[in-house]
Protein backbone atom coordinates (compact mmCIF):
# COMPACT_ATOMS: atom_id res chain seq x y z
CA UNK A 1 0.00 0.00 0.00
CA UNK A 2 1.15 3.45 -0.70
CA UNK A 3 -0.11 6.57 1.47
CA UNK A 4 -1.43 9.61 0.26
CA UNK A 5 -0.51 12.85 1.95
CA UNK A 6 -2.44 16.20 3.04
CA UNK A 7 -4.43 17.02 0.07
CA UNK A 8 -2.44 14.17 -3.00
CA UNK A 9 -5.00 12.23 -4.78
CA UNK A 10 -4.25 9.37 -7.61
CA UNK A 11 -4.61 10.16 -11.83
CA UNK A 12 -4.84 7.25 -13.93
CA UNK A 13 -1.81 8.50 -16.35
CA UNK A 14 -4.21 9.46 -19.19
CA UNK A 15 -5.91 6.76 -20.64
CA UNK A 16 -2.95 4.38 -19.12
CA UNK A 17 -5.39 2.60 -16.79
CA UNK A 18 -2.29 0.49 -16.01
CA UNK A 19 -0.38 3.59 -14.66
CA UNK A 20 -1.46 5.42 -11.65
CA UNK A 21 -0.15 8.45 -10.46
CA UNK A 22 -0.42 10.63 -7.18
CA UNK A 23 -0.30 14.27 -7.42
CA UNK A 24 -1.46 17.27 -5.90
CA UNK A 25 -2.55 20.60 -7.08
CA UNK A 26 -0.71 21.98 -4.38
CA UNK A 27 2.43 20.87 -4.59
CA UNK A 28 2.95 19.15 -8.14
CA UNK A 29 0.27 18.23 -10.84
CA UNK A 30 1.72 17.43 -14.53
CA UNK A 31 0.86 19.46 -16.97
CA UNK A 32 0.84 18.81 -21.07
CA UNK A 33 4.11 20.05 -21.33
CA UNK A 34 5.24 16.45 -19.61
CA UNK A 35 3.32 15.03 -21.69
CA UNK A 36 4.49 16.23 -24.93
CA UNK A 37 7.93 15.82 -23.65
CA UNK A 38 7.00 12.06 -23.68
CA UNK A 39 5.51 12.52 -27.43
CA UNK A 40 8.35 14.15 -28.29
CA UNK A 41 11.73 11.95 -27.19
CA UNK A 42 13.53 9.58 -29.27
CA UNK A 43 14.22 7.18 -26.73
CA UNK A 44 16.41 3.93 -26.63
CA UNK A 45 14.22 0.96 -26.05
CA UNK A 46 16.07 -1.57 -25.07
CA UNK A 47 19.60 -0.78 -24.25
CA UNK A 48 21.29 2.13 -22.71
CA UNK A 49 20.27 4.44 -19.39
CA UNK A 50 17.81 7.42 -19.09
CA UNK A 51 18.19 10.06 -16.72
CA UNK A 52 15.63 13.06 -15.72
CA UNK A 53 16.38 15.97 -14.10
CA UNK A 54 13.59 18.52 -12.47
CA UNK A 55 11.62 15.02 -12.45
CA UNK A 56 8.74 16.67 -9.97
CA UNK A 57 6.70 13.74 -9.06
CA UNK A 58 8.00 10.94 -11.78
CA UNK A 59 5.89 11.98 -14.38
CA UNK A 60 8.15 11.64 -17.40
CA UNK A 61 10.07 8.21 -16.24
CA UNK A 62 6.45 6.84 -16.14
CA UNK A 63 5.05 7.70 -19.41
CA UNK A 64 8.69 6.67 -20.74
CA UNK A 65 8.51 3.30 -19.49
CA UNK A 66 5.74 2.73 -21.41
CA UNK A 67 7.91 2.69 -24.60
CA UNK A 68 11.03 1.45 -23.50
CA UNK A 69 12.32 -1.15 -21.39
CA UNK A 70 16.27 0.53 -20.28
CA UNK A 71 16.84 1.32 -16.47
CA UNK A 72 15.53 5.18 -15.29
CA UNK A 73 16.88 7.56 -13.28
CA UNK A 74 14.56 11.06 -11.68
CA UNK A 75 16.80 13.72 -10.09
CA UNK A 76 14.67 16.19 -7.26
CA UNK A 77 15.47 18.40 -5.35
CA UNK A 78 12.36 19.06 -3.37
CA UNK A 79 12.05 16.57 -0.62
CA UNK A 80 8.18 16.86 -1.37
CA UNK A 81 8.69 15.49 -4.62
CA UNK A 82 11.28 13.28 -3.99
CA UNK A 83 8.92 11.14 -1.91
CA UNK A 84 6.12 11.38 -4.45
CA UNK A 85 8.05 10.20 -7.23
CA UNK A 86 9.19 7.12 -5.08
CA UNK A 87 5.75 6.23 -3.95
CA UNK A 88 4.68 6.78 -7.56
CA UNK A 89 7.26 4.02 -8.64
CA UNK A 90 5.96 1.72 -5.64
CA UNK A 91 2.32 2.21 -7.12
CA UNK A 92 3.34 1.22 -10.15
CA UNK A 93 5.38 -1.42 -9.13
CA UNK A 94 8.57 -0.45 -11.30
CA UNK A 95 11.18 -0.16 -8.76
CA UNK A 96 12.76 -2.58 -10.93
CA UNK A 97 13.29 -0.20 -13.71
CA UNK A 98 13.00 3.73 -12.24
CA UNK A 99 14.41 5.12 -9.40
CA UNK A 100 15.45 8.67 -8.06
CA UNK A 101 18.06 10.86 -6.66
CA UNK A 102 16.92 13.29 -3.81
CA UNK A 103 19.87 15.56 -5.40
CA UNK A 104 20.54 19.00 -6.49
CA UNK A 105 21.11 18.85 -10.25
CA UNK A 106 24.42 21.43 -10.22
CA UNK A 107 27.49 18.78 -9.65
CA UNK A 108 25.06 15.78 -10.01
CA UNK A 109 27.90 14.59 -12.43
CA UNK A 110 30.77 15.11 -9.82
CA UNK A 111 28.85 12.52 -7.55
CA UNK A 112 27.05 10.13 -9.86
CA UNK A 113 29.82 10.18 -12.82
CA UNK A 114 30.41 12.17 -16.08
CA UNK A 115 28.97 11.11 -19.91
CA UNK A 116 27.38 7.85 -18.52
CA UNK A 117 23.30 8.27 -20.18
CA UNK A 118 22.64 7.62 -23.68
CA UNK A 119 19.44 10.36 -23.03
CA UNK A 120 19.03 13.22 -20.75
CA UNK A 121 15.07 14.28 -20.31
CA UNK A 122 14.06 17.77 -18.59
CA UNK A 123 11.08 19.36 -17.83
CA UNK A 124 12.83 22.33 -16.16
CA UNK A 125 11.73 25.93 -14.44
CA UNK A 126 10.88 28.13 -17.50
CA UNK A 127 10.96 31.56 -15.55
CA UNK A 128 13.70 33.95 -14.32
CA UNK A 129 13.10 34.89 -10.81
CA UNK A 130 13.18 38.41 -11.48
CA UNK A 131 9.67 38.16 -12.52
CA UNK A 132 9.05 38.56 -9.57
CA UNK A 133 4.93 39.86 -10.09
CA UNK A 134 4.54 36.28 -12.15
CA UNK A 135 6.07 34.59 -9.62
CA UNK A 136 4.10 31.98 -7.63
CA UNK A 137 3.37 32.32 -3.94
CA UNK A 138 2.77 28.41 -3.24
CA UNK A 139 7.06 27.54 -2.53
CA UNK A 140 6.56 24.06 -4.20
CA UNK A 141 5.17 25.69 -7.37
CA UNK A 142 7.58 28.92 -7.63
CA UNK A 143 10.61 25.90 -7.31
CA UNK A 144 8.98 24.01 -10.11
CA UNK A 145 8.27 26.83 -12.32
CA UNK A 146 11.05 29.83 -11.85
CA UNK A 147 14.67 29.67 -11.50
CA UNK A 148 15.60 29.42 -8.19
CA UNK A 149 17.41 26.74 -7.67
CA UNK A 150 18.83 26.32 -10.95
CA UNK A 151 18.91 28.44 -14.03
CA UNK A 152 18.67 27.59 -17.62
CA UNK A 153 22.58 27.50 -17.64
CA UNK A 154 23.06 24.83 -14.68
CA UNK A 155 20.31 22.90 -16.64
CA UNK A 156 21.77 22.50 -20.07
CA UNK A 157 25.34 22.52 -18.14
CA UNK A 158 24.32 19.80 -16.07
CA UNK A 159 22.96 17.74 -18.85
CA UNK A 160 26.10 17.76 -20.93
CA UNK A 161 27.46 16.82 -17.89
CA UNK A 162 25.52 13.70 -17.79
CA UNK A 163 24.78 12.95 -21.89
CA UNK A 164 27.40 10.96 -23.40
CA UNK A 165 29.11 11.70 -26.42
CA UNK A 166 26.83 11.35 -29.57
CA UNK A 167 23.83 10.78 -26.66
CA UNK A 168 20.72 12.80 -26.70
CA UNK A 169 19.16 15.38 -23.87
CA UNK A 170 15.56 16.29 -24.55
CA UNK A 171 13.71 19.54 -23.29
CA UNK A 172 10.43 21.70 -22.91
CA UNK A 173 10.56 25.13 -22.64
CA UNK A 174 9.19 28.26 -23.54
CA UNK A 175 9.78 29.88 -26.86
CA UNK A 176 10.64 33.25 -25.35
CA UNK A 177 13.66 31.52 -24.37
CA UNK A 178 14.69 29.80 -27.29
CA UNK A 179 17.80 32.28 -28.26
CA UNK A 180 19.34 31.31 -25.05
CA UNK A 181 18.57 27.71 -25.00
CA UNK A 182 20.52 27.68 -28.19
CA UNK A 183 23.25 29.90 -27.16
CA UNK A 184 23.80 28.46 -23.76
CA UNK A 185 23.80 24.80 -25.54
CA UNK A 186 26.15 25.13 -28.23
CA UNK A 187 28.15 26.60 -25.30
CA UNK A 188 28.01 23.24 -23.56
CA UNK A 189 28.47 20.91 -26.64
CA UNK A 190 24.74 20.18 -27.45
CA UNK A 191 23.92 20.62 -30.85
CA UNK A 192 20.17 21.42 -31.33
CA UNK A 193 19.24 18.72 -34.05
CA UNK A 194 15.42 19.38 -33.76
CA UNK A 195 13.30 21.45 -32.56
CA UNK A 196 9.10 21.52 -32.56
CA UNK A 197 7.14 23.94 -32.06
CA UNK A 198 3.74 23.77 -30.03
CA UNK A 199 0.80 26.46 -31.20
CA UNK A 200 -2.23 26.79 -28.54
CA UNK A 201 -4.81 26.77 -31.69
CA UNK A 202 -3.83 27.77 -35.05
CA UNK A 203 -2.95 31.29 -36.27
CA UNK A 204 -1.41 31.94 -32.49
CA UNK A 205 1.84 32.13 -31.64
CA UNK A 206 3.97 28.86 -30.27
CA UNK A 207 3.78 28.81 -26.31
CA UNK A 208 5.70 25.49 -25.97
CA UNK A 209 8.62 24.68 -27.68
CA UNK A 210 10.46 20.91 -27.51
CA UNK A 211 14.09 20.89 -28.42
CA UNK A 212 16.50 17.44 -29.20
CA UNK A 213 20.12 18.10 -28.44
CA UNK A 214 23.09 15.93 -29.36
CA UNK A 215 26.38 15.86 -27.82
CA UNK A 216 28.98 17.17 -29.96
CA UNK A 217 26.53 16.62 -33.14
CA UNK A 218 27.21 18.38 -35.82
CA UNK A 219 25.92 21.51 -36.73
CA UNK A 220 22.77 20.84 -38.85
CA UNK A 221 19.31 21.04 -37.09
CA UNK A 222 15.74 20.27 -38.24
CA UNK A 223 12.12 22.12 -37.58
CA UNK A 224 9.02 19.11 -37.28
CA UNK A 225 5.68 20.20 -38.21
CA UNK A 226 4.19 22.51 -35.48
CA UNK A 227 1.74 20.45 -33.06
CA UNK A 228 -1.68 22.51 -32.50
CA UNK A 229 -3.30 22.04 -28.87
CA UNK A 230 -6.81 23.04 -30.02
CA UNK A 231 -8.93 23.52 -33.27
CA UNK A 232 -11.36 26.43 -33.75
CA UNK A 233 -13.84 24.96 -31.38
CA UNK A 234 -11.78 24.98 -28.93
CA UNK A 235 -11.50 20.89 -28.50
CA UNK A 236 -8.24 18.87 -28.73
CA UNK A 237 -6.97 18.23 -32.29
CA UNK A 238 -7.13 14.82 -33.16
CA UNK A 239 -3.13 14.69 -32.87
CA UNK A 240 -2.99 16.22 -29.57
CA UNK A 241 -6.02 13.66 -28.28
CA UNK A 242 -3.79 10.60 -29.92
CA UNK A 243 -1.00 12.04 -27.84
CA UNK A 244 -2.99 12.84 -24.55
CA UNK A 245 -5.87 9.31 -24.81
CA UNK A 246 -4.43 7.03 -27.52
CA UNK A 247 -5.69 5.99 -30.26
CA UNK A 248 -9.55 5.44 -28.92
CA UNK A 249 -8.68 9.29 -27.63
CA UNK A 250 -11.71 10.83 -29.19
CA UNK A 251 -14.01 8.63 -27.40
CA UNK A 252 -12.56 9.53 -23.79
CA UNK A 253 -14.38 12.83 -22.18
CA UNK A 254 -14.38 14.66 -19.29
CA UNK A 255 -12.15 14.35 -16.07
CA UNK A 256 -8.80 13.54 -17.89
CA UNK A 257 -9.00 17.36 -19.95
CA UNK A 258 -9.42 19.54 -16.58
CA UNK A 259 -6.04 18.57 -15.36
CA UNK A 260 -4.77 20.32 -18.31
CA UNK A 261 -4.51 24.28 -18.09
CA UNK A 262 -3.15 25.99 -21.30
CA UNK B 1 14.40 53.12 -72.48
CA UNK B 2 15.82 50.11 -70.50
CA UNK B 3 17.96 47.52 -72.63
CA UNK B 4 17.31 43.96 -71.84
CA UNK B 5 20.82 41.82 -72.06
CA UNK B 6 21.09 38.28 -73.34
CA UNK B 7 18.31 35.78 -71.89
CA UNK B 8 16.54 38.65 -69.77
CA UNK B 9 13.18 39.04 -69.45
CA UNK B 10 10.93 41.55 -68.04
CA UNK B 11 8.19 40.28 -65.71
CA UNK B 12 5.85 42.17 -63.85
CA UNK B 13 5.87 41.83 -60.06
CA UNK B 14 3.93 39.49 -59.40
CA UNK B 15 0.01 41.19 -59.09
CA UNK B 16 1.58 44.37 -58.53
CA UNK B 17 0.81 45.92 -63.01
CA UNK B 18 2.76 48.83 -61.87
CA UNK B 19 5.69 47.48 -60.88
CA UNK B 20 8.30 45.59 -63.24
CA UNK B 21 11.27 43.94 -63.26
CA UNK B 22 14.05 42.36 -65.39
CA UNK B 23 14.83 38.42 -64.51
CA UNK B 24 17.30 35.86 -66.05
CA UNK B 25 17.03 31.91 -65.38
CA UNK B 26 20.32 31.39 -65.96
CA UNK B 27 21.77 34.84 -64.00
CA UNK B 28 19.07 35.69 -61.27
CA UNK B 29 15.32 35.15 -60.29
CA UNK B 30 13.70 36.16 -57.69
CA UNK B 31 11.97 33.28 -55.43
CA UNK B 32 8.88 33.21 -52.96
CA UNK B 33 12.02 33.49 -50.35
CA UNK B 34 12.05 36.76 -51.47
CA UNK B 35 8.47 37.06 -51.48
CA UNK B 36 7.87 36.00 -48.28
CA UNK B 37 11.01 38.22 -46.69
CA UNK B 38 9.15 41.22 -48.07
CA UNK B 39 5.99 40.05 -46.18
CA UNK B 40 7.55 39.30 -42.80
CA UNK B 41 9.49 42.53 -42.48
CA UNK B 42 8.46 45.37 -40.22
CA UNK B 43 9.59 48.06 -42.17
CA UNK B 44 9.88 52.23 -41.45
CA UNK B 45 6.84 53.38 -43.41
CA UNK B 46 7.89 57.29 -43.76
CA UNK B 47 11.48 57.91 -41.66
CA UNK B 48 14.58 56.26 -41.09
CA UNK B 49 16.81 54.51 -44.12
CA UNK B 50 16.53 50.90 -44.98
CA UNK B 51 19.87 48.41 -46.45
CA UNK B 52 19.08 45.27 -48.66
CA UNK B 53 22.23 43.01 -48.62
CA UNK B 54 22.72 40.25 -51.17
CA UNK B 55 20.01 42.63 -53.17
CA UNK B 56 20.51 40.20 -56.54
CA UNK B 57 18.69 42.35 -59.03
CA UNK B 58 16.96 44.14 -56.53
CA UNK B 59 13.83 42.42 -55.81
CA UNK B 60 13.42 42.96 -51.96
CA UNK B 61 13.60 47.16 -52.28
CA UNK B 62 11.47 46.76 -55.27
CA UNK B 63 8.50 44.65 -53.02
CA UNK B 64 9.59 47.18 -50.01
CA UNK B 65 8.66 50.47 -51.62
CA UNK B 66 4.93 49.04 -52.57
CA UNK B 67 4.96 49.61 -48.66
CA UNK B 68 7.12 52.48 -47.92
CA UNK B 69 8.78 55.78 -48.70
CA UNK B 70 11.81 55.64 -46.78
CA UNK B 71 15.10 55.88 -48.56
CA UNK B 72 16.16 52.20 -50.10
CA UNK B 73 19.80 51.35 -50.90
CA UNK B 74 20.48 47.74 -52.07
CA UNK B 75 23.94 45.95 -52.15
CA UNK B 76 25.35 43.86 -54.70
CA UNK B 77 28.83 42.19 -54.99
CA UNK B 78 28.23 40.96 -58.59
CA UNK B 79 28.54 43.03 -61.72
CA UNK B 80 25.99 41.27 -63.99
CA UNK B 81 23.33 41.58 -60.79
CA UNK B 82 24.02 44.72 -59.62
CA UNK B 83 24.04 45.98 -63.54
CA UNK B 84 20.54 44.33 -63.38
CA UNK B 85 19.42 46.16 -60.18
CA UNK B 86 20.02 49.92 -61.44
CA UNK B 87 18.22 48.99 -64.67
CA UNK B 88 15.05 47.78 -62.50
CA UNK B 89 15.10 51.12 -60.76
CA UNK B 90 15.07 53.29 -63.56
CA UNK B 91 12.30 50.51 -65.34
CA UNK B 92 10.40 51.32 -62.47
CA UNK B 93 11.22 55.11 -62.50
CA UNK B 94 12.30 54.99 -58.80
CA UNK B 95 15.25 56.45 -58.89
CA UNK B 96 14.72 59.24 -56.44
CA UNK B 97 13.82 56.15 -53.73
CA UNK B 98 16.16 53.25 -54.43
CA UNK B 99 19.75 52.91 -55.24
CA UNK B 100 22.35 50.34 -55.60
CA UNK B 101 26.21 49.51 -54.43
CA UNK B 102 28.89 48.00 -56.72
CA UNK B 103 30.33 46.42 -52.94
CA UNK B 104 31.28 43.76 -51.17
CA UNK B 105 29.24 43.63 -47.82
CA UNK B 106 32.23 42.83 -45.86
CA UNK B 107 33.82 45.78 -44.41
CA UNK B 108 30.97 47.92 -46.02
CA UNK B 109 30.49 49.83 -43.37
CA UNK B 110 34.08 51.40 -43.02
CA UNK B 111 33.11 52.57 -46.60
CA UNK B 112 29.53 54.04 -45.44
CA UNK B 113 29.33 54.21 -42.05
CA UNK B 114 28.52 52.31 -39.00
CA UNK B 115 24.94 52.33 -37.49
CA UNK B 116 23.23 54.23 -40.00
CA UNK B 117 20.36 52.02 -40.90
CA UNK B 118 16.68 51.55 -39.26
CA UNK B 119 16.67 48.35 -41.19
CA UNK B 120 18.65 45.82 -42.46
CA UNK B 121 17.33 43.30 -44.60
CA UNK B 122 19.10 39.66 -46.16
CA UNK B 123 18.71 36.89 -48.27
CA UNK B 124 22.13 35.55 -47.79
CA UNK B 125 23.72 32.69 -49.71
CA UNK B 126 22.30 29.27 -47.86
CA UNK B 127 24.46 26.84 -48.35
CA UNK B 128 27.90 26.34 -47.34
CA UNK B 129 30.78 26.58 -49.76
CA UNK B 130 31.69 22.35 -48.49
CA UNK B 131 28.64 20.97 -50.35
CA UNK B 132 30.26 20.54 -53.65
CA UNK B 133 27.93 18.30 -55.15
CA UNK B 134 25.39 20.30 -54.35
CA UNK B 135 26.77 23.53 -56.19
CA UNK B 136 25.55 24.76 -58.96
CA UNK B 137 27.87 25.45 -61.81
CA UNK B 138 26.74 28.78 -63.40
CA UNK B 139 28.81 31.13 -61.77
CA UNK B 140 26.05 33.87 -61.21
CA UNK B 141 23.70 31.39 -59.57
CA UNK B 142 26.51 29.69 -57.38
CA UNK B 143 27.35 32.65 -56.25
CA UNK B 144 24.20 33.99 -55.21
CA UNK B 145 23.35 29.92 -53.34
CA UNK B 146 27.07 29.07 -51.98
CA UNK B 147 28.96 30.97 -49.40
CA UNK B 148 31.70 32.00 -51.90
CA UNK B 149 32.33 35.62 -51.19
CA UNK B 150 30.69 35.81 -48.26
CA UNK B 151 29.98 33.77 -44.98
CA UNK B 152 26.76 33.72 -42.50
CA UNK B 153 29.31 35.12 -40.45
CA UNK B 154 30.50 37.97 -42.35
CA UNK B 155 26.64 38.31 -43.37
CA UNK B 156 25.46 39.13 -39.55
CA UNK B 157 29.02 40.49 -38.98
CA UNK B 158 28.18 43.51 -41.50
CA UNK B 159 24.10 43.44 -40.64
CA UNK B 160 25.14 44.41 -36.84
CA UNK B 161 27.91 47.15 -38.36
CA UNK B 162 24.98 48.46 -40.60
CA UNK B 163 21.99 48.82 -38.03
CA UNK B 164 21.62 51.18 -35.44
CA UNK B 165 21.49 50.37 -32.04
CA UNK B 166 17.63 49.34 -31.32
CA UNK B 167 17.11 48.57 -34.96
CA UNK B 168 15.80 45.92 -36.96
CA UNK B 169 17.70 42.85 -39.00
CA UNK B 170 15.58 40.35 -41.08
CA UNK B 171 16.88 37.68 -42.79
CA UNK B 172 15.65 34.54 -44.22
CA UNK B 173 17.70 31.51 -44.41
CA UNK B 174 17.23 27.95 -44.10
CA UNK B 175 16.34 26.23 -41.00
CA UNK B 176 18.84 23.87 -41.22
CA UNK B 177 21.24 26.93 -40.28
CA UNK B 178 19.04 28.07 -37.74
CA UNK B 179 21.67 27.11 -34.64
CA UNK B 180 24.34 29.09 -36.10
CA UNK B 181 22.06 31.68 -37.16
CA UNK B 182 21.18 32.35 -33.71
CA UNK B 183 24.25 31.91 -31.86
CA UNK B 184 26.35 33.94 -34.30
CA UNK B 185 23.70 36.71 -34.41
CA UNK B 186 23.96 36.97 -30.28
CA UNK B 187 27.77 37.46 -30.53
CA UNK B 188 27.19 40.53 -32.74
CA UNK B 189 24.52 41.77 -30.27
CA UNK B 190 21.49 40.91 -33.06
CA UNK B 191 18.92 39.89 -30.74
CA UNK B 192 16.31 37.28 -31.97
CA UNK B 193 12.87 38.50 -31.62
CA UNK B 194 10.70 37.15 -33.61
CA UNK B 195 10.96 33.86 -35.57
CA UNK B 196 8.25 32.39 -38.21
CA UNK B 197 8.74 29.02 -39.64
CA UNK B 198 7.53 28.37 -43.25
CA UNK B 199 6.28 24.84 -44.02
CA UNK B 200 5.56 23.28 -48.00
CA UNK B 201 2.91 21.67 -46.67
CA UNK B 202 1.18 20.43 -42.99
CA UNK B 203 2.68 17.74 -41.71
CA UNK B 204 5.86 18.61 -43.29
CA UNK B 205 9.65 20.28 -42.08
CA UNK B 206 10.02 23.69 -42.10
CA UNK B 207 12.47 24.91 -45.57
CA UNK B 208 12.32 28.79 -44.80
CA UNK B 209 12.94 30.48 -41.88
CA UNK B 210 12.48 34.49 -41.32
CA UNK B 211 13.97 35.94 -38.65
CA UNK B 212 13.92 39.09 -37.13
CA UNK B 213 16.29 40.62 -35.21
CA UNK B 214 16.71 43.30 -32.87
CA UNK B 215 20.39 45.80 -32.43
CA UNK B 216 21.16 45.44 -28.45
CA UNK B 217 17.59 44.33 -28.32
CA UNK B 218 16.29 42.61 -24.78
CA UNK B 219 16.95 38.49 -25.08
CA UNK B 220 12.89 37.80 -25.06
CA UNK B 221 11.69 36.08 -28.55
CA UNK B 222 8.33 34.75 -30.29
CA UNK B 223 7.64 32.36 -32.89
CA UNK B 224 4.64 33.23 -34.64
CA UNK B 225 2.41 31.29 -36.62
CA UNK B 226 3.67 28.97 -39.40
CA UNK B 227 3.52 29.40 -42.92
CA UNK B 228 2.16 27.18 -44.90
CA UNK B 229 2.94 27.24 -48.70
CA UNK B 230 1.07 24.46 -50.47
CA UNK B 231 -2.52 22.68 -49.48
CA UNK B 232 -3.40 19.05 -49.62
CA UNK B 233 -4.17 19.56 -53.86
CA UNK B 234 -0.61 21.02 -54.19
CA UNK B 235 -2.22 24.52 -54.48
CA UNK B 236 -1.39 27.85 -53.16
CA UNK B 237 -2.61 28.32 -49.53
CA UNK B 238 -5.29 31.50 -49.26
CA UNK B 239 -2.32 32.96 -47.09
CA UNK B 240 0.13 32.69 -49.76
CA UNK B 241 -1.80 33.11 -52.38
CA UNK B 242 -2.75 36.83 -50.88
CA UNK B 243 0.73 37.15 -50.46
CA UNK B 244 1.48 36.49 -54.23
CA UNK B 245 -1.16 37.84 -55.64
CA UNK B 246 -3.11 40.45 -53.49
CA UNK B 247 -6.69 39.87 -52.28
CA UNK B 248 -7.33 38.69 -55.51
CA UNK B 249 -5.15 36.31 -55.56
CA UNK B 250 -7.30 32.89 -56.15
CA UNK B 251 -8.45 34.79 -59.41
CA UNK B 252 -4.75 35.01 -60.91
CA UNK B 253 -3.39 31.79 -62.32
CA UNK B 254 -0.98 30.50 -64.75
CA UNK B 255 2.69 32.15 -65.29
CA UNK B 256 3.25 33.69 -62.30
CA UNK B 257 3.23 30.49 -60.63
CA UNK B 258 5.90 29.26 -63.10
CA UNK B 259 7.95 31.59 -61.42
CA UNK B 260 8.48 29.78 -58.26
CA UNK B 261 10.42 26.43 -58.00
CA UNK B 262 9.74 25.30 -53.97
Amino acid sequence: MVELRDDERIDYLLADRKRRIIQSQTVFAFSIDAVLLAYFTYLPLTKGKIIDLCTGNGVIPLFLSKKSKVPMTGVEIQDRLYDMAVRNVKLNELEDQIDFLHEDLIGLAQKIGYHRYDLVTCNPPYFKTIDLDKRNDNEHLAIARHEIYCTLDDVLKSCSQLVKSGGKVSMVHRPNRLAEIIQIARGYRLEPKRLQLVHPKRKKEANIVLVEFIRDGSPEMKVEPPIYIHDEDGNYTEEVAKILYGEEGSRIHGSHSEKFRL
